[in-house]
């Protein structure tokens, strides 16, 4: 079997093998095919059609390339949640709470923010303290412990996909639905959960931007979860508007805490309680999804879910206190700038991908894998689509310790708000839920 | 610019401009975008549409890579040939010297055979002595003194050709009609004759298969050479079957040697003929195309090209004795091996493609760049397509030195003839032609 066979083939739009495909990825990940052959596979896999088999194969090649964690021991139900990427898109840390302390054990491992998308394990790491590394050892301790544990993934996960990725990111073949689910779903299934829920967002702050596109890439998804027998839904989530009232590190933690708290009751909250429903449905632990909703709701109001947050903080090194005192633990930032209505009027539309944009230009993301974070930095939301303002309100607020790239985040800020006369229909947040 | 923005754009369809063209050419020339990047690139290129602008834009480039010959201090018009690669093809060892005799300057680079075709240079190095490689300035020394050379292509053109070719190699992204346009065409036009004569090879022995795809890469290169204001023509010719009795090296030469002294008329004489009389009407030599076959005629019948050929060999160094008596000089393979009919009937059809794997795996090609080649080695014709054989009845005869790969070629040889009761329609050899 030679590499160049198996370009040719699939270049010419057949379909290849389960053979054919394992030969590609175990090569590649071993160094005996050069990038230039695995780049121009994926252009080829990227620009022809490719079959659900196809797919399987590439899914089931990338786990073999690493360790699948074995959570049988565990007597929980198991069970993850996995966003496409957004803009203060803190679900996970809520969602994660939740489910643990209904009882199903959490095995979440998590990503970094890139570009205009936020990642969880930054803004974990806001928390003092915190560690967000661990082996697989010291991953199953946690879950032993607490039944839950949120960390960056490890190296023993489907780890030729860190390097099929890279390659994509530097040859354009990122937006590719197949390529998008095999990466993902490689490494949920090797994570071993026995549930997953997907939350596939839409959207221009979005991979995918067209409700079709999301639609495709969660169909697979479904598909690929179901062909390895995992509990899976997928939800389509707007990410037109930015979720919660932030975007940034810091800010999105003492987000989280008051809506932990049952202080705060916005859209992100709405969001990580359909996604910790499907978590305690699909996990069996209610007979049907409303309960599960209703269960979601008590675990936050009982404060069940904030105590389980603090031990999972508690075990991974962080300063529990961030959920007492956010304001006295939290890196703040020292400067800020103001965002205001230039005239009164409805807001009928942001633009989420500039806010991310807008928050990275802060200093709360990174525009390349190597750039440092400031944790401190972000943007505050005070107005969203649909509401009212008056010219001169407060739209948002820009937080910041360096001014370097602060006029330009201003004015991508400024033109994200469309405000006009008529008020817009209220946006659906959850768009479609494929199970 | 980024080379990223540029594979995204190609990779969605749609047109790049010419800077974006230039900086991708320039860029993996230089080193600056790194060879996976270049193959996602290609694979892109390969499978989406690109316009003649576009083409147009990639020859220039490439082009502009290295030197452009400046011929414009020889007072004869200047005309060159070039074949898409086929097998027993040794029309450029007759056209060049026919063209020459008649007062044109042939400024002849060729290249090396690989996999099942042959290469002119190959085969002139089968003299002993030749000197087929040389620099620029050599080049020109010799076309001031014999107003032809035939030379392996110069370090100086199109050079990025060389790295883009080997990439296209290695990532299945050779037939592409653009890309091989403007791989061929980007050196014929810096090699600098006003005249280009281009023969596209058709069917099983050649690049493309099939009449379309043939027809398409012999207009695209039209469209090349006008734009960039050659006089040009393309003949499609038939690779179905082999070109003339023999595919090797030594072989080859002895039958050109056979032909320059008019003791041999066979279908590579016919086509040798058809290419030089286009060299010599779009040299304006004769005033219509048909004078031109005459004088072509006329060249080999009073011996005027054979004592050009003299010329030519003798100043690169080769032995002239090979005209007159090449048995004497030319290497012989001290084994052969014998193909014999099955059956009697007429040969339906041949297999081109075959009969060059065959003469390469006798040794006189290369499976690979860095295989040596034996120059005594190949393949004898004795029966072809349309002809009638008897039972038992030689039709092929492979020479060689070393027994390794005989059995296989053995057997790939017998496969390639088909008989049948039915006797063939005639075949056509020139198909088409496209000025």
């Amino acid at each position: 079997m030679r590499a160049y066979d198996i370009i040719y083939k699939k270049r010419n739009g057949e379909t290849l093998s389960k053979k054919e495909i394992e030969f590609i990825v175990f090569n590649y990940n071993n160094g005996a095919i050069p990038d230039y052959q695995a780049a121009a596979f994926l252009m080829a896999f990227f620009l022809q059609k490719s079959t659900d088999e196809e797919l399987f194969d590439l899914t089931k090649a990338m786990i073999n390339s690493g360790d699948v964690l074995d959570l049988s021991s565990f007597h929980f139900p198991t069970a993850d949640k996995h966003s496409t990427g957004g803009v203060g898109d803190s679900t996970s840390l809520i969602a994660a709470p939740v489910a643990a302390s209904c009882g199903i054990c959490v095995p979440m491992m998590v990503g970094r923010g890139l570009g205009h998308t936020g990642g969880t394990l930054d803004k974990l790491e806001a928390i003092p303290g915190f560690r967000g590394q661990s082996d697989k050892e010291e991953f199953l301790g946690y879950l032993k412990y607490a039944n839950a544990a949120i960390i960056g993934q490890t190296a023993e996960i489907a780890p030729v996909d860190k390097k099929i990725y890279a390659l994509r990111d530097a040859t354009a073949t990122v937006e590719s639905a197949p390529l998008i689910c095999a990466s993902i779903m490689s490494k949920k299934i090797a994570e071993g959960a026995q549930t997953l829920v997907l939350d596939v967002k839409t959207g221009n702050g979005a991979f995918m931007k067209t409700f079709s596109e999301s639609k495709e890439l969660a169909q697979k998804m479904i598909a690929v979860g179901k062909h390895f027998k995992r509990n899976v839904a997928a939800l389509i989530t707007d990410m037109n508007v930015p979720l919660g009232g932030c975007a940034g590190n810091a800010v999105e933690i003492k987000q989280v805490v008051e809506i932990l708290k049952g202080n705060l009751k916005n859209d992100l909250y709405d969001l990580s309680l359909e996604l910790s429903a499907q978590m305690i449905f699909l996990s069996k632990k209610t007979p049907n999804l409303n309960e599960a909703l209703k269960l979601a709701e008590k675990q936050i109001s009982s404060g069940a879910a904030l105590e389980k947050f603090r031990e999972i903080i508690k075990m991974q090194g962080g300063t529990p206190k961030v959920l007492d005192d956010p304001d006295a633990v939290l890196p703040k930032a020292k400067e800020s700038a103001f965002v205001k209505a230039d005239r009164s009027g409805y807001i009928s539309s942001m633009d989420a991908r500039s806010a991310g944009l807008a928050a990275m230009l802060c200093g709360a993301g990174r525009e390349k894998k190597e750039d440092k974070i400031d944790y401190s930095a972000g943007v505050i939301f005070h107005k969203k689509t649909g509401d009212y303002v008056k010219e001169g309100d407060l739209l948002a607020e820009l937080l910041y310790n360096s001014e370097r790239n602060i006029s330009e985040a201003r004015g991508v800020l400024e033109n994200s708000y469309i405000i006009s006369d008529e008020k817009p229909a209220r946006y659906k947040l959850v768009k479609e839920i494929i199970a």
